[in-house]
C-alpha cells in the first residue's frame, strides 16, 4: 500500500513563516525530502527518526535532475507512510512542481498541496512595501530569469516586463539580470525605474539593496555572490526601509 | 506613548493556513482590526479581552471608507499596546497596505509587514495546479478586475493579460470578467483559453469551477452572487481536480 505525498511550500526561509498546516504535515512525516533553500531551522519541526533527504539544485551547484528527485520521491511513497516534499516559497511557482504530480500520478500515489508564502510576497514585507497601489499599480507578474541551461529565457514577453506600470519579481535572474535590463529598457522601460535586489530574504543572510534597473545591471555585471535573490523593479520599488 | 502595529496577512481564510508568525501577533494583540474574508476561525486565536473590529469592505456592500479605516488604525495605535490588522491574503497584495502604512507614518506610529498566503496561490494550490511550468508558463500575473467606481480599470495593460503563455489571476473581477473577456480575445487571447472560477477558496463556501474564457464571460454575465472570486485563466487551468 503506497504512501501519502504532500507538498509543501516551506516560505522563504525563516521557519516562523510555516503556516500550522505545513508545521503539522512536517511532525507527522515519515519522510521530508526538502531542497536547499527549505532547509535549516524548517527542518526542526521534523521528529526524530524521521529521514531527510536533500535534493537540492542550487543555482550555480552541480545538483540532481528533476526526473531523479521525481523518482526519488515516488519511491519513498512507495514504501508507504507520509512523505513531505518540501519546496521553497510556494510549491506552485517556479518549483517545478507540475513534473513531480505526473510522476505521482503515473504511480497511483495520492498528494495533497499545502501552499506556502510566495519569496516574491516576503521579499516586498522584508522592503516594507506594497506589491500593489490602488489606481496606479494594478498589475503584478512574476517571472523566471533563467532558462533550463541558466541563460534569459528567449521567449519572454518583454513588451508586458517593460510596462512601468506594472510591479515586476524576477525569480533566480541575478546573473541573467544585465541582459533582461537591456531588453527592458528597448522595449520602453526607464532606466531609471526603481529596483531592488533581495537577497537571501528572511534568513540570517538576508541583503536588500535599492538602485534603479540601470544601476542594478551595472552592479549584477560584476560580482554577484551565491546567496538566491529575487529582483523587484517598478513603482513601488521607491518605497520602503531597511535597505543596505 | 504609541502603540505598534503589526499588518498581518490572514491568508486565504483556513485557519491552518496562517503562519506561526501570525498567530503569534494575533494572541498577543490587544486589539485586531479585520476585514470580511480575515473574520471567522482565524480569530479564534486572540486572546478573551482584546477588542475585536471588524472594518469589512466587501463587494458590493456599503463598507467603511478607507480613510476611516486609516484613521481608526491610528486612534487604537495611539491607545497605546499590540495593534493587529489583519488582512485576507497578503496585505501587499490589492490590500490598499500603502494606504495605511502613509497613515501610521504621518502619526509617527512603528509597524511591521507579516506576508500571508495570497489567495491566488491558495487558490491554485486548491484546484492542484501549480502557476508556472518550466520552459512554456514563465510568466504569472495578478490583476484586479476592478476600479475604485467598480468598474473594469481603464488602463489595463490588455497585451500583457493576453498574453496565452502566461498565467493570470484576476482579484475580485467578477462582475466585470465579461467586459475583460471581451477586451481579452479582441486582443488576441483565444476564447477556448482554460478558466477556472475559484470561490470562497480554502473556506466551508468554496467552489471551483472549471471552463473556458468565453464560456466563463457568459456564466458570469448572469447571476454572480456574493462570494468572493478569482477567476485563473491560461494554460495551467487545463489541469487540476476537485472541480464542481
Amino acid at each position: 500500500m503506497s504512501g501519502f505525498v504532500s507538498f509543501v511550500g516551506s516560505g522563504p526561509g525563516d521557519p516562523e513563516l510555516l503556516t500550522l498546516k505545513a508545521v503539522d504535515r512536517l511532525r507527522r512525516a515519515d519522510a521530508v525530502l526538502f531542497d536547499d533553500l527549505s532547509s535549516g531551522p524548517i527542518l526542526t519541526h521534523v521528529r526524530p527518526g524521521a529521514d531527510l533527504i536533500g535534493v537540492g539544485k542550487r543555482a550555480g551547484r552541480p545538483s540532481p535532475k528533476q526526473n531523479h528527485v521525481s523518482q526519488l520521491l515516488v519511491e519513498y511513497a512507495q514504501e508507504g507512510g507520509r512523505i513531505v516534499r518540501l519546496k521553497s516559497g510556494d510549491s506552485g511557482l517556479f518549483g517545478r512542481l507540475e513534473e513531480e504530480q505526473v510522476a505521482l500520478r503515473a504511480a497511483g500515489i495520492d498528494y495533497e498541496i499545502i501552499p506556502g508564502i510566495p519569496s516574491a510576497v516576503a521579499a516586498a514585507a522584508a522592503c516594507g512595501i506594497p506589491l500593489t497601489r490602488r489606481l496606479t499599480a494594478r498589475r503584478v507578474q512574476f517571472v523566471t530569469g533563467h532558462d533550463a541551461s541558466g541563460a534569459l529565457p528567449p521567449d519572454l514577453d518583454l513588451r508586458a516586463l517593460a510596462d512601468p506600470g506594472a510591479m515586476t519579481v524576477v525569480f533566480m535572474g541575478k546573473r541573467t539580470f544585465p541582459k533582461l535590463a537591456e531588453a527592458l529598457i528597448s522595449n520602453g522601460l526607464p532606466g531609471t525605474t526603481p529596483a531592488i535586489l533581495a537577497e537571501a530574504v528572511c534568513t540570517s543572510e538576508q541583503s536588500l539593496h535599492r538602485d534603479t534597473v540601470a544601476g542594478l545591471s551595472a552592479r549584477l555585471a560584476g560580482e554577484i555572490g551565491t546567496k538566491p535573490a529575487l529582483i523587484l523593479y517598478g513603482p513601488m520599488a521607491e518605497l520602503g526601509v531597511g535597505f543596505d
